[in-house]
Order: C-alpha cells, then sequence, then structure tokens
C-alpha cells in the first residue's frame, strides 16, 4: 500500500533544506550501492554537517507525523538521506536492500519513503516509478509531502531531463514486516479512530480486542 | 473460546430424541476408542434406524442455528451421536482425536460440541469439566442447549452419581482451524453485524476488507 | 501484481459474445450481492443458454492461455459472468467475497479478473479503479484484452457516463494464495524461462531445487 | 491457559507490602490509562520509594519462581505495580495493551499476571474475570498467590462492594508469545521432568530432541 | 529424515516382480518428463497389465507397513513405477516435481520412496544419492527393502557399470509437509509408544494432548 | 544441509591452536552441561588466556570466511571453544542446546560448527556422527577445515580409541533460522553469483527481487 502525505515538511523546512542543498558537498550516489551502474546521482556528504543537518530537520518531521506513524508502525529508522539528480541522472529499476549495515544490529527496510523538496514544476521527468507487475504508479509530488511505499517493490527514478530534482530518502523497518497485515491493521485502526466512539461500548472492547491481538501476532 | 446456545434443539426435538433414548440399542462408548479404559459410556448404535434419526435430527438444528455457523466457521461435521451416561459412567480427561476416519477424507476435529438433552435436575455429577490450566470450566447445559468449545482442550465428563445423563455429541471441522484466528474474526463480524450500519460507507467498506482478507489468509 | 495481457480472447471470440450480448436476457447484477446498493450494473441471465455460451467462450479462453496460468497458478475458476455497464451504471468501491459458494466447496478468490468487450473508444467512464492506499491504478482496456488483480484490493467500476461498457468477470482460486508468495514464485520461473537454458547445468538444477520447494512451501 | 501458584510470595512480603500499603502515596490508576473511563482504581506512585520497593519485592519472586518461569518462558518484565480497590472500585472489561512504552524497546505484553496480597475474607467483589466466550473464570486468590493469564484475554475487575482489594499486577513478554505453543512446550517439558529419568535413554534423547527443536521453532 | 524398512515386500513378493521385469513392456523413462536428458532410464509400461500388477503388488505393500504409515503419514500415494537401468543408465541429480498431474487434484509429492527389487550383489554402480550440500547419503538397499526420503532433496542414480539394477519408485503426498514438523510428530509418537503405557496415566494424557495439537496444526 | 570448508583456519593458526592445547588448562567438559552423563570429554579452561587466544582465532577466522558467511546467515555467535577427546572419551547422542545463556539475550543456536585441529591420521575413532533417521553422515575433517551443521540434529562423537582429537566448537545464531529456508536462500543466492552477470539486465533485477524478499521474509 500506498500513502502520500502532503506538508509533512513544514515550508520553512523545504527552504531550509533547499538552501543547504546550494552548500553542501555532494558525493557520487553510488558510494552505497558501489556496483549499481544504473545508480546514476549524488548524495550529501554524510561527513558535511550540512547533510547532517538536513537529515535532521527530516527525521524529525517524520517522526512527528501522525497519519506516518499510524501507517507504518516505524521500530527504527535510517538516518534520511538528501539527494540531488541533476539533468541526465536516473536510479533504474531496483528493489531496496533487505538489510542496512546500521549501528549493532542490521535494519531491515520494510518501508521506503521519498520526500520532495523541489517543486516538480521546476524539473522535468525524475518520476519516482513504482512497477507492479505490468502497471506502473508514477510519483510526483509536492514540495513538502512525503510518499511511503513498500521497500518490497521494484521501483525507478526516471531520468531527469531539465532542471533538478532535489529528494530526501528514508528507510523504515516497521514492528509489522507483512505489508498485507501492516495495511489490515491500519485500516482496522483507522476505522476504531473514526467510529469507535459511536459504538457500544460492548463493541469498543470487543474491537479492540481484535486490534491488540493483531497486532501481538504479527509484530516481530 | 466456548460459547453455549440455549433451545439448539426445539422443545418437541429434545422430547423426541429422550423418547428414541428409551428405545434405541446401546453399545459401549469403546467401540470408537477400544484402548480408552477412562470411557465408561454407552453409545446409540449407529447400525440402529432411531440412532440414525436422532443423529439426524441434531445434525438439522446444528445446520441451521446461524449463531453456532458464525461462532464456528463449519466445513464438515461428522454425524452426531447419542450417548448415554448412566450410574457411575463417566469418561475420564482426554482430548479429542485430530482426525476421525469419515469417507474419503479424514475429518479434522477443530471444534466439539454438547447437545444437552437429560434435565440437569434429573441427574447428579456428569459435568463436562474443561480444563485449562489449574483453571476449570464446568458446563451442565439445559435440555436443547449446546455448548461449543476447542477440540484442542483437556476435558472430561464427571462420573454421573444419580440418574442419567443423555447428549449428542458432535465434532467440526472448521474453515478457519487455528482458535484465536477464529474467535478474532468471529468478534469482528458480530462488530459489523451490531456497528456496521451506522458506519459510514466508507469505513464500512474499510472494515469489509480486513474481514474477507482475515477470512481468505486464516481459512485452511 | 497486476497483469494486462492482450488478445486473451481472439477477435471472433470478443465478435462473438459481443453479438450474444445484443440478444440475451440480462439482469440485475444485484441478483449476486443483493444487500449492496452500490452496485447497479446487469448481469447475463445464467438460466439463458446464450449467457452459458459467452461464459464457456471466456472459460476455455482463460483456461488456454499460458501467461495466465504461470501469473495466477488457478486451482478453480468460477464460471466468469457476462456483465452490461449502460449509462449510469457503476460498481461502487467495494472488495470481492473472500468465498463463492460453488459446487461442494466453496471457491475461494485469489485472483479477479476482467476480460475487456467494448472497445475504450465506445464508452466514457467505467473505469475499473484499483485502490492502493492513496494511489489509485486505473485501468481500460482493449477489446479481447484481460487484466488479472488480487482480489484482496479494493476496487470500483466507475459510473458510465456514455455508450456501453460490456465485460467478462472472473474469479480464480489460486494454488498460492498469498500474493506476494504468488508473484515471487511467478517471478523466479520467468527468470528460468528466460534464462535458464544458458545457464550451467549444475546451476538450472540448483534453480529447480529453489523452484520446486517454493512451490511446495506455499502452496495451500 | 492458566496457573494459579500459592506461596508465591512469602508471607513476611506479602506483609511487607501490606504495609507499604498503609504508607505509600497512591495516584489515580488512570495515570497510565487516561482515556479509559471504566478504570476506577488507584496505583502506587512510581516516583515515591516505599512503592518501588513493593515492586522490587514482587520482581524478585515472580523471578525466582521455578514453576513461574516455566509456564511464562519470560524474557522480559516490565515493573510491577501495586494497585488498590477500595468500595467502588472497579477496571470494566478490556484487553491488555499488545505493547507498553518500557526501555528502548516496546516490551510486548504476551502473559498477565496478578499477585493477591489482600486476603479474600476481607473483601467483597473485585472477583478478577476473565471472559472465554460466554464462559467466565472467576478468580480471588489468597495471599501470597499469584494468577498468570494469556494477555490476549478480555478481563475484569468486579466493583469491590466493601473491604480493600490491594494487588500487585504485572506484565511479562514470552520467548514463545503464541499461547497455544507456549502450553504445548511447557505441557511437554513437564512430562520430561516427571517421566524423563524413567525413560530408555535413547527415548530421552528422542524426547529432547523435538523440545529442544519446538523451542527454537517457536521463539520469537 | 531418512527411513530404511528391511523387508517392506515379502520375498515372494519380490520374486514375482523380478519374474514382471523379465516379460513386461519397457518404454523410455523420459516419457514422464521429457525435458530431462540426464534421465537414462525404462520404465514398465502403465498400459502393460503385467506393469499394472507390479505397482499394485508395491502399493500394497506401502500401504500396510506400519513403520512407513507411522514416518510417512500418508493422505495420498501416485501408482508407484517399475524403473529399470541396465548398463549405462542413470538418473542424473535433480529433485522431484513438486506436483503430479494425478485424478481430478495435482498430488503434491512431499516424500519420494524407493524400492528395491535387484539384490546390491548382482549389479554395480546404481547407487541412489542424496545430497545435502557438501555431503553425500549413498544408499543400495537389499531386495525387498525400501527407503523414504524428502521429495525436496536433489539426487541421482549414479550409473550403472555392471549387472541391471530393477527398482520400484513413488511419490507420497503427505498429511504434513513440511519435513521437520513431520519428523518431530513422528518422533514424539515413537516415544508415546515405547514409553507411554510406563507412564502416570496424567502425564499420558498431556504427552497425547501435546501431539494431537501438533497434528491439527501442522496437517494440511 | 551441511557445508566443509577446507582451509577455514590457515596452517599456522592450526598450529598455534594446538601448541595452546598443549599449554593449556582443561577442565571436565560437563561443566557446561553438567547432567550430561554421556558427555565425557575435556575443554579449554574459559578463564585461562591461553583458552582465550585459541578462541580469538577461531573466531576470527568464522567471521572472515566468505563462504559461511553466505551458507549461515551469521548474526551472533557464541565464543568458540577449544575442546579435547582423549582416548576413551566421547559425546553421546544429544541435539545442541536450543539457546545458550550468552550476554544480555540468549543466544538461539541455529547452525554448529566444528573446526579440526588434529589430524585424523593421529587418531582412530572420533567420529562426528549425525543422525538422520535412519542413515548417519559420518564426519572426520582435515586440519583446519571446518563443517557447519544444523543445530537440530541428534548427533555425537563416538569414542577416541587411540590418539587425541583436538577440535573447536562454535554455536551460531542465524538471522534465518529454518534450515531449509535459509538453505534455498543460500542456493538462490549461488546461483547470482555464479550466473547472474551473464542475465539480461531485466533478469537480474528479477532475480534480485526475489532474493532480497526472501530475506526479508525469512530473517526472524
Amino acid at each position: 500500500m500506498f500513502i502520500q502525505i502532503d506538508n509533512l515538511l513544514a515550508v520553512e523546512e523545504v527552504q531550509a533544506i533547499a538552501e543547504i542543498a546550494r552548500q553542501v558537498r555532494f558525493v557520487d550516489g553510488r558510494r552505497s550501492n558501489p556496483h549499481n551502474t544504473s545508480k546514476v546521482t549524488e548524495i550529501a556528504d554524510a561527513d558535511d554537517p550540512l547533510s547532517q543537518k538536513a537529515s535532521q530537520v527530516a527525521l524529525a518531521a517524520l517522526q512527528r507525523n501522525e497519519q506516518a506513524r499510524n501507517f507504518v508502525f516505524p521500530r527504527r529508522m535510517a538516518m534520511p538521506t538528501l539527494a540531488r539528480y541533476g539533468v541526465g541522472m536516473k536510479y533504474g529499476a531496483h528493489t531496496d536492500a533487505a538489510f542496512l549495515p546500521i549501528g549493532m544490529q542490521p535494519l531491515r527496510s520494510d518501508v521506503s519513503c521519498t520526500l520532495f523538496i523541489s517543486d516538480p514544476k521546476d524539473y522535468e521527468g525524475g518520476e519516482l516509478n513504482i512497477f507492479l507487475g505490468s502497471e506502473t504508479l508514477s510519483i510526483k509530488g509536492k514540495p513538502g509531502s512525503a510518499v511511503f511505499y513498500p521497500s518490497t517493490t521494484v521501483h525507478e527514478v526516471a531520468p531527469v531531463t531539465s532542471g533538478e530534482r532535489l529528494v530526501i530518502i528514508g528507510f523504515i523497518e516497521s514492528q509489522i514486516p507483512d505489508q498485507m497485515q501492516r495495511d489490515l491493521l491500519y485500516t482496522l485502526r483507522e476505522v476504531r479512530a473514526l467510529e469507535g466512539l459511536k459504538m457500544d461500548w460492548r463493541n469498543q472492547i470487543q474491537l479492540e480486542y481484535v486490534i491488540t491481538n493483531l497486532q501481538r501476532m504479527w509484530s516481530k
């Protein structure tokens, strides 16, 4: 399942990150995937304090957003990374790695997210294309918006043909790794949030009984 | 989980089965479990047409009861059996067999049920005791009532010390063999039955989405 | 996962079904879902021999198509149904039922399919919209093409605003009910089909070892 | 499954906790579940050193009890809490939360336990009622005894109608979260403990083979 | 897991099948796997009544053997096939097909078996080699013996370098498809068979409780 | 599955450990399994710095070996232990413990390994026998070699009848605890390593899609 959330970053945060992007040192994006010749992009150098500041702003925004938390059931999150796609840059079709070597214990990437910094009017190409068999979802979000999608999908960033595409990318380990289970539990909790208070209290308890036990069963 | 349903058999059906019990040929209940020395009871001879009639009445009652169907998710049911516990008879602690050799394909017993024919005022002892670790549920139902319980439990029929205990026993293979999953799905469908029509139609669809997919996932 | 297959029906088959649609008796589509007020469509009367002929043509086409078989791992298929959406007709957002009452044993619907008879140029609206959280796949296939999608999704047929939309709908029980597992196995078998003969024979055997064991593990 | 263990707390420990209850600062029990209007009880203030002492005594008793360890397969335990139910107090039907926000990683509550401090002769009402569908287990333990039950159940504390009910409540994450698997493994290990040494050594090894592999399979 | 059973076929049955092998019509073994160039063997023509007689003898022997039934938990069995490996014949490394197209519903092959007809002194080569990573089990059974092994393994028949190797091969669908689960349940039932009667009756019931519930859980 | 890896320890490392074995303090091997009367062996005293040095050499060798890493998917490893079997010593049939009490969180032993220090020509008996039902794998490795096998198996060290058997034993928790799943993923990654670069890039991506998602699904 997919969710686009508008204004996950406030306008000032988008501007701050865009400003950082003008000053930060960028390095070859292949640094993190040296063998992937289809990855032609630049990422902010993690050693540059400006890069770290952009990541911190994005991380805080991701953590404070209630809709994102409800949808993702986050357990751990990798430090988000600022990426730049200039003209001709792209990231060919790929699956995100199952595990990222972070800290003491590798982080399993269950949900990936892209935070859009550039305005889609300011660049051509650069769509995030998610392949679902013969069908394709094509996403180009507004500045400050974020899209969350299963790390399990094959997806690409199409070549940028004009302008510049700035995004921040994140990888999240979920308490509920199976995407169908995660979506069913998210949906049931949304139903409770919207309808629960109108229900007879006995039915509220019964619904709570189902939700807490699905959460126990499916968390890993 | 456990459910007692009153009046699963109509008064006339209870009387008809009690009348059959006075005439039918009973045989040693160990016929179906020859090695179980703790089983001291009698069952109506399956070859006696009277026995078959009692079974048919019980089967029809089990199949027409909506609450039972909702709780059990029945796929197949063994032919119910009329059993008689006279004074001193009992069925020691045991687990119901996992599979019964019925027809072409063995029937997995997921849910067991007891239909009470005798009035509990007319016999002493004879409780259906279901052991849950250090705790015990002790059940002695009204004539015409039925209790459904997981075949997975250890349970006994306590010795009858006076009067006569007539019951019909049944074994059911469920579409949802795991008892926790079966109970969660039953509960969620009860919530829908009681609250669904009051909900915004979008939330009804979302709840339906969860229910149909849990049913797909959990049926075996 | 989703797959669109062109020319699943031959041109003559499309014409034959379109001709049947002009003569067959149509009945209210709600006959199969009486409580669904959002279903406003017509289905060919299953008692009309012409209806049965259309279903047979579609069934044969579905069964002979190798790509469909590889993608779906079909075990059983419900008889396909010819449906007609005139102006104003629609089928609101819904999930397909988990089980259809067919024959001795209910059929679990794992994969749904729509075979397109009408030319999309001949009607407006009538898109098959599949909801994936905040994103939507919108499909309007060429005559003779088919789309296969998980029965687990919420989807709708948008209102037809001009012309007529004729489709045949089908529900399939898969040997591999979990859609992620089904897609991984389909993908791995496609890789073998395309690359297997070029491999060292030892690696072919190893790949076969993985495929046969995944198929054993995941079939239900 | 359920287990009641007598004398989990020694007589002096019960007395020490009862003495603490006379002096410690109690706060509204809803502090930990602010939205639960059916929770009308008091808990010892976690910031009061006396409260911490009571918790420590209970924790040590829980950790040293072999029968409890065998039954629960504990991995982590939340700090136990002293609770007081005066006249009119109660805790309406509820399910325990799936996760408690403790330390770096939330604690999944698989097994709940109640340690009884007050003598049941000294208060009326206040039963711990555990609902199992239409049946109810009703528990009112002796001072120093403890009852362990799956956190997955709906349960309540009935209103106290006279006297005072003092208990300590605990939540435990088990190595074997599924309650049926946990009970099967517990039972098989009990059989080994009681019968193993009488067995032929080859059969001891075979039984050990089953036990260690079930433990590997089912631990999460 | 692996089991060799001696004298699964009686001496007269071995002789009868050997006699049939002298008269029956053999056809290219690739008939059942046309694309497998590493399969160089002959199988008795299923249309020849003599072939059917050999299969019937083997089938009856497999069905009556209690040790085999206990080990395999058979649900369905494909008709066994008489195969002949003359000098130079072999069956290269392969995995048995996951499903065999038999009757209305494909048969999943969980357990494979080889019944040995020829005396190992009468042929050289022709070992059944089962590959377990870097290790190999090499089996050449006595006349009338049978070996049962998981269909999941990669295995081969080594080239026969002198004499003739006659075997009967069978494929069995098990009630417990997972080989580890099947072996644990087999082992636990063996322990009960050897030690159960010596146990306290309460422990017998507890052991039975574990066994029946594992069987319910793991059967598919 | 099983894998023997030659030269996991370099010649000098083998010599260094053999030298340590001549000087280190050995203690009764039952120290770690006090109740196991069939364990008659000696282990290097973990408190002796020489013992620790031998363990460190072995640990480093295990961690640097790529083939071992690919096969085992290691998450954590217990400190390896130097063991000595003199004449008459042995370790009777047993299963390795499911969990070892190491650090804050018990280590689940999924894969066991034996590193051979002594030359098999220098001792008689002392085979590592792994029992697979009626079949046995019997392993006696070259100096510096290692064998990895599932901790789930019953195995023994046969009595040493002459000479001395020095080995280092290790227990590893795997990211993929189920041995069948671990082997399928290992095999598929081997196929990719050997054939991937020859494939069409689209098929490489598809294969990667399968591998990363199996790894997500199966890791625990």
